[in-house]
């Protein structure tokens, strides 16, 4: 039994251990581990291939839908002169893109050269229509709050003694597919919070623990108030084992000690707001988590004796796979149990062991994919999303370098997550004289009077804050806008209510 | 028994009832009663004479402490060239003011005039610490948490059915006494959320409702979560008898019936917020009150059968004032009661209806308080305030025309209320080349890690946002930004933590 020999020696337990390997170290190992598996044609017994099959086909159609754009535009630029240029233009569109593009802008062709940077935001926010279209309509990740796997989960979720899983991953396009890919969650089980450098907002964070108290003892949903259950707040910073000092964390320099440091610090600072400001044993669950953006495995860190984190222990999902590629199902299951809590089967893990447990599963398949899909470690070690997404909402969003998050309710208070998206855009768009696509977003609660409205203010106003801000991007055409507004009470998709393109109607004179 | 006939007659009950009079014409007899006030040496039965002296004793004081700013400063722009002006200049201010000047600007006046501006702004700044200081360490206006009344005070709202008072007054000054004067209600009591038309915000106060229910299922408190209590949620708006059309809000063009409708509106949308996102027969009672800012008289809107607000019909503290002055106290109370509900005694009273009853008793003092010390109407009728307050927090304001709030978290957000602010203050200091002082204010809770850091950021993004949206008037020194923060959990004062009148510092070169 080699593996349970390696447990022993390297602590892998949640409990408290003597220090492990450090955090260069870790990377050092972890990205040989990244070339060895390039390498090897092996997946591991525990993968869920058929899953694997579906989320690769949903990345696939809908990036493709996004990086078909510039092509297209191109085809359509070159003949832009050419007779019946408007309907050519929009066969051409309707065929490659499966949108129409806005005729007011097509019909300027004759007396100034084709406003390109204006066609390419209005083909990125229509093929964000169209993704939010399907997402809601079709449930392509299986993950709506009335799927199978939903349900399922949130069972798995109460037994492991947690009645809400609040997971902040960084606003970082590159973690925009934590929670559907890489942790295998159902989207409607988890309250996401993107915030750059996963540095969440602890009041706003305390308001929703409220929330989710006060609906258990109203309505005793998801569980009773006296059950024994938490609510568990993770934090999942990110790194690169490919290039760990360009490519980490920009909000922490790229420096992954810092940026879990800096994770745990805000976890505790939670949990003791909670603690401090309720009575009666009020707290919380924490876990920090650590992302490698290129081969999108886990470094989930351990607790120690006191109940603090372990910035520098933590339990790689990379290791484990290595550890276990030879083994079957069962024996691997069992190894995983044995580094957990030294027990030899999942029915006998309870509490955080359990959720650990299924994480790094679920981890496993996410490996084999990156390992059979992006040969092991991605192409794009860098930024590459397609738009920015400002506001509250996004649940439709799940994949890999989609989205630069900027959660927010004003941008005067997100103006330092925000400007980090635009300095990112900058370099990715601007630099190709592409504008940087911007997708506002309030969602509400259609059951509140008035909500819809102010979903609607909520948008006009950001928008107005970002013209404001980033007036020399805008006055250029260089940054645009697209409004959305979702009722959240109502399975239906984001409805477009304003664009930065739209036809500006005449004054009266 | 004319009373009950007339009660009778003009329907004083808080069920459903005919048409009452007109917004016009209960104006127009409210100010024939104010003028006939004026004339008249009489006090009510009801009247608590020492508590009226006690709180004009405190106006008088700090309204004194604003008001001798100016001659002061007069005096010592006079010597501004006279030998050892700085010392002569701190004591006068020492003695005038009980308050140090700024040495850095008197320093500077051997070679440019004396910022006159910069002192007036430092001065009021100044006072308003003194304020604080003076409130938090000494319970003027005896309503702190600990006080007797408050204890009684939070007793008899539970008795009549509430746990939570919750109170929007309009932001202007004129309504800043609305909860210790008009309603002589003990400051702690109640939260306080100021804003323009007095139009809270939906989402903040159901926000505020979940924490106050949470708070009774975890701790009992204020009462046990089964009690059958209510959140009560007041909207005050306001009119002037003197001069209707010009007087009254501005938010809502000084047409009285359109703030009152537009208030029942807000509170009808709180409500139904509150029943459609919450389970179990979950619901709050609401209450619209009109506040002639001339006479500080109250219009208590009635209930219609449909649990509705009734915009037409009021009780007008004024007509009752007027009817029951000849009356001993034993038969006004009776009285007042009967108009109510048709009991003969308070001890008969419940509900909704023993608080009105309060309130009418409580506002019948205030009406010969305005009688006695500011000859029955204002002389100040429209604004008169000495700073403008901008942030969360402000417990210690409760003087009319001191302060025009604006309670916000973002300029953005706020941005309307504030203008309106701006746009008084340009009437009242800018016309006068005096520069208008904001005081900013975030309270935080000492228990919540970092929660005083984000307080003091809170403060500088706001002071930031101000200085861009009111550049014109900054840069001449005609806006001035007083940063304070204050832990909520402890008594003690707002601290000054920044002034736009600080001394630079040199950067090094």
């Amino acid at each position: 039994m080699p593996l349970r020999g390696l447990a022993k020696a390297k602590n892998f337990t949640l409990g408290p251990t003597a220090p492990m390997k450090t955090f260069t170290e870790n990377i050092n190992i972890q990205t040989k581990e990244a070339n060895k598996l390039k390498n090897s044609g092996k997946k591991h017994s525990l993968t869920n291939d058929l899953q694997n099959e579906n989320l690769y086909k949903y990345e696939s159609e809908i990036k493709s839908d996004f990086d078909r754009i510039v092509p297209t535009l191109k085809e359509i630029a070159r003949i832009q002169h050419h007779d019946d240029f408007i309907n050519t233009a929009q066969t051409i569109s309707k065929k490659d893109l499966g949108i129409d593009l806005p005729t007011h802008i097509l019909d300027k062709s004759w007396v100034k050269p084709l406003d390109m940077r204006a066609l390419y935001a209005w083909c990125v926010f229509k093929q964000h229509e169209k993704l939010s279209v399907n997402f809601f309509e079709n449930d392509p990740l299986e993950g709506s709050s009335e799927s199978e796997s939903a349900i399922d989960f949130e069972k798995f979720l109460l037994d492991c003694g947690i009645h809400l899983l609040d997971i902040t991953p960084c606003s970082d396009g590159r973690l925009a597919h934590s929670v559907a890919y890489v942790m295998r969650i159902p989207f409607s089980s988890v309250r996401r919070r993107s915030h750059a450098g996963a540095l969440f907002d602890i009041e706003n964070t305390v308001n929703r623990w409220v929330k989710t108290e006060h609906k258990r003892y109203r309505e005793n949903m998801p569980n009773e108030p006296h059950k024994d259950t938490r609510y568990l707040k993770v934090v999942t910073y990110h790194f690169s084992s490919v290039d760990p000092t360009h490519q980490g964390c920009a909000a922490h320099g790229s420096n992954d000690k810092l940026a879990a440091q800096e994770g745990g610090k805000k976890l505790l600072a939670f949990k003791e707001a909670v603690e401090n400001s309720f009575c009666c044993g009020a707290s919380v669950d924490l876990l920090l988590i650590g992302l490698d953006t290129d081969t999108d495995s886990l470094k989930i860190h351990l607790s120690k004796s006191d109940g603090n984190i372990d910035i520098e222990k933590t339990i790689s999902t990379l290791e484990i796979y290595d550890s276990t590629i030879n083994l079957s199902k069962e024996d691997a299951e069992r190894e995983i149990c044995q580094l957990i809590s030294k027990k030899s089967s999942e029915d006998q893990l309870y509490g955080m062991d359990k959720f650990v447990y299924k994480l790094i599963v679920n981890n496993i398949s996410q490996i084999d994919y990156v390992k059979k899909f992006h040969k092991g470690s991605y192409k794009e070690i860098g930024h590459a999303e397609r738009f920015i997404g400002v506001g509250i909402g996004f649940k439709e969003v799940h994949l890999r370098n989609l989205t630069y998050f900027s959660h927010l309710d004003t941008v005067e208070e997100g103006a330092p997550d925000l400007d980090v998206g635009v300095k990112i855009f900058t370099g990715l768009n601007v630099s190709q004289d592409l504008p940087i696509p911007v997708v506002i977003r309030f969602d509400y609660s259609g059951k509140v009077p008035g909500a819809k409205e102010r979903a609607v203010k909520d948008c006009k106003r950001v928008n107005n804050a970002i013209s404001i801000r980033y007036k020399n991007l805008v006055d250029q055409g260089l940054l645009h806008t697209c409004l959305t507004i979702r009722d959240r009470d109502k399975i239906h998709s984001a409805k477009i209510i304003g664009m930065s393109l739209d036809k500006k109607t005449e004054e009266a004179h």
